[in-house]
């Protein structure tokens, strides 16, 4: 176990997403992401039912081989105080020690200094996989996490996110381009190996072009925006380049692990899971 | 009125903001960031070392009513895990019940439903008076954090930070505005009072230029960035317009808190402090 960490920490993040991909021919990415009232399990302790929820979740995916890569939000915990950050901590735990990579969904962004502080309590104290991150600070803001990529953690940057409100900033015209794409520009050119970006579903098009600037250069795609938002699987697979599915993520939330209908909720999110990755 | 108007007098952010100014006659905001290295007093306890130490410089303040806004940084407790944010937790505790406005430096940001629970951490949990946030998600994914505005909340939005690669996006042209002027016109119009901005102290040219576009909108801003980061005290009041002056807030940490030359360290902090403001 402690040696087996020790090998996966040797590898770089792209690596792993390689090894989880070849593990479970899957690219979705579950979104651990509590929100009390949705959790069908009877049990009054939130901290309790959050853990308890995932953990059972975690344990079954893992025991079915299909799927390698969890992301919890940060905020659906924080939202409950200390009892909430006590159960993520825990999440996290689990799910690593069951092998998947855990993305920590906290879209930090800081100067410098303060980004440091920043890559210390995602890496050190969560110790997350990998992060996302919010790049409207420039990229020396974005440095201090991009250093732990030589550890083996992975930073996704956000490009262009999956919600209406996306077109505000990130679609301005800045010399014929949008500004999403000189944000992936100033990441890509030097590009550490490690980051990654983030890249809403409910834009298929524009998806496929983003290929064209991260081709070859095994670059982590994290895909929301799937379900509820709008976006389908099946026209982000089509976007995206065969070769590079590998290092490429599909998250969905809500619509695994809040799928339960009227039987096993377990059972209902692992057939969500199937369903989405057929 | 609506119907609220018959509940107790719920102040707004602003009028908070003007009260303490007219209060302490200061516009210094000091930056609560623990470094546990730089920390002049002898505690091996982590947690109890920042709570002593921040717990002492508040109590100081506020007998010579020196200052009203402070400014802890997330990131600065968090990087000590739990026992760093148990710090942040009473050490907001302590400053609002010793009659300070608590802004906390979060740079939260993510889409709607999520924000929504990040509202929840920063104002149900944390229980700060006001936030940063990051407006590269757009309008929408800032509107949760808006809604609280309407009890006494403030919310800073990021337009100019005061770091270097502030200029990667920040300054991109678009229709020959920068692109951080873009964003504060986004959150102008609508205006939604509670609303202000972070303003780095580096550019005082540029403060001066967006004062024509906040004028008379009693817009609270946030000014990083004097003393190790190069801004002057008194450029930034040369800039802001004097009928606005109350409702800025100029932040400085490092120089006050680790002040500490020689002497007594909380004589240093407060003498720091006093210079600042002179």
């Amino acid at each position: 176990m402690e040696q087996g960490s020790n090998e996966m920490e040797k590898m770089k993040y792209t690596d792993k997403l390689a090894e989880g991909f070849d593990r479970t021919a899957s690219i979705v990415c579950v979104g651990l992401d509590p929100v009390l009232e949705k959790i069908p399990i009877s049990e009054k302790d939130p901290e309790e039912k959050i853990i308890r929820f995932f953990g059972a979740l975690v344990d079954a995916m893992s025991t079915q081989k299909i799927v390698n890569t969890v992301k919890p939000n940060y905020a659906y915990y924080a939202q409950y105080g200390f009892e909430g950050l006590r159960a993520l901590k825990e999440v996290i735990e689990i799910a690593r020690e069951a092998g998947f990579l855990v993305i920590l969904d906290a879209k930090r962004g800081d100067i410098a200094a303060t980004a440091d502080a920043y890559a210390k309590e995602v890496f050190d104290f969560w110790e997350a996989d990998a992060v996302t991150v919010n790049p409207y600070l420039g990229r020396d803001s974005v440095e201090p996490f991009l250093k732990h990529c030589e550890r083996g953690k992975g930073v996704y940057v956000l490009a262009k996110t999956s919600n209406p409100g996306a077109s505000d900033f990130q679609d301005l015209k800045v010399d014929g381009n949008n500004a999403y794409e000189k944000v992936m520009q100033k990441f890509l050119d030097p590009l550490v190996e490690g980051t990654g970006f983030v890249m809403g579903a409910t834009y298929p098009e524009e998806l496929k072009n983003v290929q064209n600037l991260i081709q070859g250069k095994s670059i982590p795609l994290l895909i929301p925006g799937i379900g509820t938002q709008g976006g389908s699987v099946k026209d982000i697979v089509n976007a995206l380049n065969p070769d590079e599915l590998q290092f490429s993520r599909i998250n969905s939330a809500k619509g695994i692990i809040y799928a339960k209908s009227d039987g096993d909720w377990l059972k209902d999110s692992l057939d969500a899971i199937k369903k989405l990755d057929s």
